[in-house]
Order: C-alpha cells, then structure tokens, then sequence
C-alpha cells in the first residue's frame, strides 16, 4: 500500500504535473467522434457513473470515489478517513486480504488510493477484460469488510508509523500542518488529512465501523471508468456488481463550518536543525470553484499561473531571473475543494540572500499586479498554457479520471468540468486584478518560515 | 441583562479583582465553627449541592452552575451557550419574561449570568427569606422555558448588537480572538464563547431547544448557596423545588478533543486605527487544575504571580518601575478550565520605547527564571499574598460561591478547593522553575501583537 497521498495538495500536485493546471480540465468534446464522448448515468441505488472512453491503448483506469474525506470526521476523530482507506485493502467476507492486489498483479496491472480533505478514492489501472473483475472486488470491500480488533490494531500502527516518517522526519509536513491549523480558525481543514497522533492512537473498531456504515455506500460513491471500454459495458458491468450492494443511509448535505471573518496577519515559525535553507509561504483564504462567484475561481487560477505558475511567471522572472535574490518563487491556487480554499505564494533565497529580501520582492510582484493589473499579453499566454495543459491532460486516462473524480466529488458537475475552458477564455484581465486586490491582502494573510535551528535572519 | 460577562477571562478578572488570586481558594476550615461548615449533597434527581454558611448579613447568594459552555457546543453552532443564557430570561409556562427580574428587584435583590467556555452560571442575592422563591424561579425556568420562534429572533438580533458593540468594537478584542484561534489547534477553547458572527446568524429554535433538553437538567446543574442560611433549610427548599425536575438525559463525559503536540512560534498581528500605543501578550498551552500533574498547576499559579502578578512582580519592578521601557507588564494562568489553559505574559511600552524592548525585556525575566529559579523569599511572599486573598476572598460571600462554583463546574471537588491552600503552601521553589522551564518556550508560543494602523515598530 505505498505511495498512498493522504493530502489534497499532494493530489494537487499529481494532478498538476499530469496536467500542469489546477483547474479542472475539460474533456474531449467537440473534436472528437461520438465513441469518445463522456457519458454519465445513475444505478438504481444512487450511484454516479462516469465513462470517459479512450480506444487508443487496451488499458482501462477504474476508479471509486467515496464522497467523504478527513473534513467529514466526527470531532477528536481526526484519521479516522485515511485510516479507513487502509483497512479497505484488508479481507472481506469473500476475500482474504491481499487476494484483490495479487489478483491485480499477477493479470500485469497496477492499484493505489488515497484520501483528502473532501474524498477518498480507490483506483486499478488494468487490461480492458479485467474490468469486471476490480468492479467485483471495488463491489465486495464496499460493504463486506471485516473489522475486527485484529485487523485494525496492527493497521494502526502502520499508520503511526507512516506519520512519523511522512510528518514527524519532516520539518517542512510539521510546519504545513500549523500553517493549516492557523489559516483555518474554524473549518475542519485545519485538520491534517493523516490525523493528529494522538488521535490516531485513540481510533478503533467502533470508530472505523461507524465511519464504514455511514460512508461507503454506493449513494456517496462516484465511479469512474476511463480508457477502452464502452458505455454501455461498463452500465452492464456495473448494475451486476455495484448495482448488487444496498443503498446505504441517506446522508445530509455535506456542511462544515465555515470560517469567521479574518481579521489578523499571523505567522507559523518553525526553526529546525534539519533546514538548511531558509524559506518562506505566505497564505489566504480564497473561494474554490465550488464555491466561488462566477468567474472568480478562474481568474484566481490565472492569477497564480501569472503570478507564480512555472518559469514564465512573474515570481520567477522578477526574483530567480533577474535580480537572483531567490532559489525559487512562485504561486498556487487549490480550487478543487468543497469548501473554502488557499491562494499561496511562496519563497527561499539563494546563496547569502536575506529572506526578508525575497518576502519583500513577492509581496512587490502582488502589489504590482494590484495596482496595476496584467497585461493582456500575459494574461493571453496564461490561458494558452492551461488549454494546452487540458489538451495534454486529455492524452492520459488516469489524469481525466482524476479531473472528473475529484470535480465531482467536490461538488462539480460533469457539464462543469467540460465547460471549464470555454469560462477560463472568457476571464478577463479586470477579473485577474481585482481577484488580486480582493484577497491577497497581507492584514488577513497567514505566513509560514522554515527556518535552520539557529535562526540569523528572518 | 446587561453586564453578563460571557469570556472565561472576564469571569476569572473578576474572580481575580474579589481574590486576587487565580487559582481556587479555601473556604473557612478549621479556624471556623461548625455552623460554617461547608455542605455539600446530591438530590435524588443528581443535581449537586454546596451550601457555604456565612452568617455575618441577613443575605444570600444563589447559583446555578450548568456544567456546559461554548466548549461543548455542536461542531458549527458557536454561541449556542451563551444566546442561551440570553433565552433564560424569557418567559416560561408559569412565568411571564421579566417577571423573574421584577420580583428580584422588588425585594431589594441582585441578579445576574455569565457564560464561560466550560460553564454557564445565573444568580441572584437577596434576602435569605427570598431564597425559597428565587429556588421556585430557577427551578421552574431550567425546564419550563418557551422556546418560539417570536422568542428567540428578537433575541438573536440583541446578541448580534452585543458581539458588534464588545467584539467588533474592539480591536483588542478581535485580536483576542485570533490568538486564541491560533494557541488552539483542535480544542473548542479556539472558538469565542459569543460565537462568530456568521454563525451566531444562523441559530434558531431547533439549536435552541436541542441544547436545552440536553444540558439544562438537574443532574447536570450544581446548586451553590451562600450566606445567611443553615444547610438543612437548603436541602428542604432544594429538594421541594429543584428536587421536582425530572432527571435530564444521561450525558456521557466531557471529552473534547484535545491539543496536538505544538511545534511553531505563532504570531497574530491587529493594526487598526483604533488602536495608539502598541502592545504585546504571548500565550503558552499549559494544564489547568484538572488535568496537571500534582502541584503543577500551583506551581504555575505561583510563577505567575512571581513573575507578573502586580506591582511587586519581577516584570512589574524590571519593566515598568527600574527600566521604565514599560508602561505595564504583567503575567496570568486561568487553571480554572476543563481542559488545557494558557498562561499569559503582556506588555506595552511607555513613551517612545519600542515594542520589541518591551518583548526582549520580558523575554529576559521569563529566561532568568528559567535559569536560576526564584528565591525563597519570593516564593514565601507569594505564597502569602494567595493566601490572604484566599482569606479576603472568604469575606466575599459572592466571590465564595463563585470559587466554588467554578471549580466544580470544571472538575474539582470541594476537597480540592478545601485543601487548596495546603498545595499551595507545599509548592517548593524547584517546581517553579520546572513549571517555567517545561511550558514557557518561544519555540511553541503565540504571541499577539495590537498595533496602530501604520506599524512604524514591532
């Protein structure tokens, strides 16, 4: 079970090097022929279906995605989803664990998972023929799982250990983690996904089976199925072995709480031997696509990918380029979250350079663009490189299952998702500039410095 | 119902100003007769009872301490425990609203309220033959209330008029509440006791009423009596009035989540135009009364005083009095919480100091204690101011009851606030300075910062 992400940036960042977008990416609509096009559909027991086909290679990707995630768990349960998303690859009553990943292995194909704030997704990539198969195992763990104290003690520990070495060894996890449970005074994303480890310590067999009955039902699952496969196979597939399992609890909407008014500048300091180099992020609360105004999300994407997205940004340009000050600068912006989302812009100087020298030039390069605005060539060049990120994202299957998977589960529509690059051209540089003025002001911002253990500077 | 005090802070200044003291105080024990003797029993239905005699003025003070506060609210529903406290003036089935009040009044009597994060509290002192009918009042409005719609809009709009004109009003109290957001991480102590706006907007009826049937009941309530009264005419009263109310749910423990392990130094800054000379305070997470290690939470009752409690305090003679760069300078430890407290250090600069003077200075006394410990004579002295203010403290029949009140309603026994003194007494010089040295950490502190708008320091 390795290389499981449990944090919605790291899935960010899957996504975005499959893509190099944030956003979600279209499909292939228009300029393809019919037997390309996405089809979504509903089982009887509440189950969305999407099939995105794509005949060009005999592979298929075949994905579940649960509509809950670490922001769902019950107070002073934090872990208890990720946990969960371990205890899913352990024996059914039809399966010893490990049949499914022996069964995946030995027929050449390949499986992980992983679980965010907003969902937890499970995923096989094998030949078009064994579709029905993973359908068969995704089916029987949806439900028949067996939890015992034997099974979730050892798991547990896997799980602490799996903190300590991701998060504890880390100091950059550490510090992310309070820049997290600062930024967020309210909302459950101020929780890491992996849980605290003292409550990771406390989860059991009551918890993981409470959490198993309310969520893993197929009215709060997505299926995805992207590759060489048709429509109407996978309807077939799907109604003999999803469409089997019983329609579970209905749930209410998912409804967190939200964040107050912010109305300080704070800053996370974490000094540690282990920092070599100094360096510093800076982040705001900004809405996500789900719940932006129209337009707003977009342009904060444009925003991040002028500001900050790759070697042509403006960051880039201003602070590695030309005046040297910084090893590295740039912008993200997370817009596929249920609820609200962060806009971050971050740092770290090169060679002798002062810290506060590289904050200063990035609070310069925001300032401008406030002031100012972006030019339309600019802003022209950053939509091109994400249409041409989506056109990319289009050649890889578990990339578009991804997109679909967690746009949906975070409240977007399929219609949403294909439509998203018809709304990025419509953004217009007025939108980009006022996005910057209406959030990224520093007096409500919280800023994160990793620093060596004996800090000189800041 | 003006001056209903509705921070846990504000209740302990008050504790403070009638004690000056912070932790729990001893009643009077041994060098008082039998007939003060503190009584304490349990009604058939569970609701706890302490009578403090106190036979000096034909007077009585009666409090109900319900054993929930803004800690114990639903996830999403900050402020429920306080608007409640509002709605328990409101008419019941036998009484309109105000007529409560207008008897109170009539008779010559006081009355009041207050909400803390662990308890909400309401009493009354009159005349000790008024005490039946203040019983009558109270008993009757812990179950009879009349929850409408009609009711609680209105009220809601008067507690939204009271955050604006106490919280938004105030930048100190705005920062206030970002530093506590930002010293809690996953404890509810984070969330103000008046709630955040957005959500106090949304409370109604069925948030209203749920709260109610769940926590407003006699076996989670304590009856405290003090004054000019014999416990066996307590107990008769109680048990015809209270003693009638029907045993409420059973409610399982108080347990919130906890605090993860703390690994950054936070600041939170507020500039606001509002605000002309600059100030500081930094927090630390330390363990209250109920969850420190024995003589623990003396011992940092001890340092603060030592450190910043008045005039006589180390930062006090260093800061203000020798070195003058401050215009004050203090310390605190609210040990009277549930769960984990903090403990406070503040300061402001006088004149033209700058603020970081004031921070390094105090930084400095924090880091001598640290180092060399306190002397014997300070420990003494401060040994004796706590516990004369405890003996001040037993003059106050009000200040009394609340002790009492305050820490049982966070988990201590009359015998711990009994025994209180002799802890203190015990403390040696050594427990001090580890108290210093285990909890007063930079590396793990939130520090505030109150600036004017335009921060020509820090």
């Amino acid at each position: 079970m390795s290389g499981r992400s449990f944090s919605a940036g790291m899935l960010l960042l899957a996504i975005l090097a499959l893509a190099a977008a944030s956003g979600p990416v279209a499909a292939a609509s228009g300029d393809a022929g019919a037997q390309n096009e996405i089809t979504s559909f509903t089982l009887d027991n509440g189950m969305q279906v999407v099939v995105i086909p794509d005949h060009r290679a005999p592979i298929v990707t075949h994905m579940v995605w649960y509509k809950v995630g670490s922001a769902d768990e019950p107070p002073g349960k934090s872990g208890i989803a990720h946990f969960f998303e371990h205890l899913m690859f352990k024996g059914t009553t039809n399966h010893k664990a490990g049949e499914f990943g022996t069964r995946i292995a030995e027929i050449g194909g390949s499986e992980n998972a992983f679980t965010t704030d907003d969902y937890t997704a499970y995923y096989q990539t094998v030949p078009p023929d064994a579709l029905g198969t993973m359908m068969e195992f995704e089916a029987d763990r949806m439900r028949n799982l067996i939890l015992t104290d034997e099974v979730i003690g050892p798991e547990r520990d896997v799980i602490l250990e799996e903190r300590r070495s991701r998060i504890e060894n880390s100091p950059q996890a550490l510090l992310a983690e309070e820049i997290d449970a600062t930024l967020y005074q309210n909302h459950p994303y101020r929780i890491p996904v992996i849980g605290w480890m003292h409550e990771i310590k406390k989860l059991n067999r009551v918890d993981a089976v409470a959490f198993y009955d309310r969520y893993y039902a197929p009215n709060n699952a997505i299926l995805i199925v992207a590759g060489d496969v048709e429509a109407s196979r996978v309807r077939e597939l799907a109604e003999n072995t999803y469409g089997k399992v019983a329609r579970g609890p209905v749930l209410p909407p998912r409804v967190r709480p939200t964040e107050p008014e912010q109305n300080t500048a704070r800053t996370v300091t974490l000094s540690d031997p282990r920092v070599s180099v100094p360096s510093f992020s800076r982040s705001w609360l900004v809405p996500s696509y789900h719940i932006a105004e129209p337009g707003e999300a977009e342009a904060l994407d444009l925003l991040s990918e002028i500001l900050g997205g790759g070697v042509r940004s403006r960051l880039y340009q201003a602070l590695v380029v030309k005046s040297g000050v910084a090893s590295s600068a740039g912008a993200y912006f997370d817009g596929s979250r249920l609820d609200q989302s962060s806009f971050v812009v971050y740092g770290a100087p090169r060679g002798t350079a002062r810290l506060d020298a590289v904050e200063t030039a990035v609070d310069a390069e925001i300032a401008s663009i406030v002031k100012d605005g972006v030019t339309p060539q600019e802003l022209e060049s950053a939509k091109n490189r994400f249409l041409r990120a989506m056109i990319f994202a289009r050649d890889d299957q578990n990339s578009m299952a991804n997109i679909y998977g967690s746009s949906l589960a975070t409240g977007e529509s399929v219609k949403d998702v294909t439509e998203w690059p018809d709304r990025i051209r419509a953004v217009t540089a007025d939108q980009v500039q006022r996005a910057a003025a209406r959030y990224l002001a520093t007096n409500h911002s919280v800023t994160g410095y990793l620093l060596p253990a004996d800090p000189v500077q800041n």
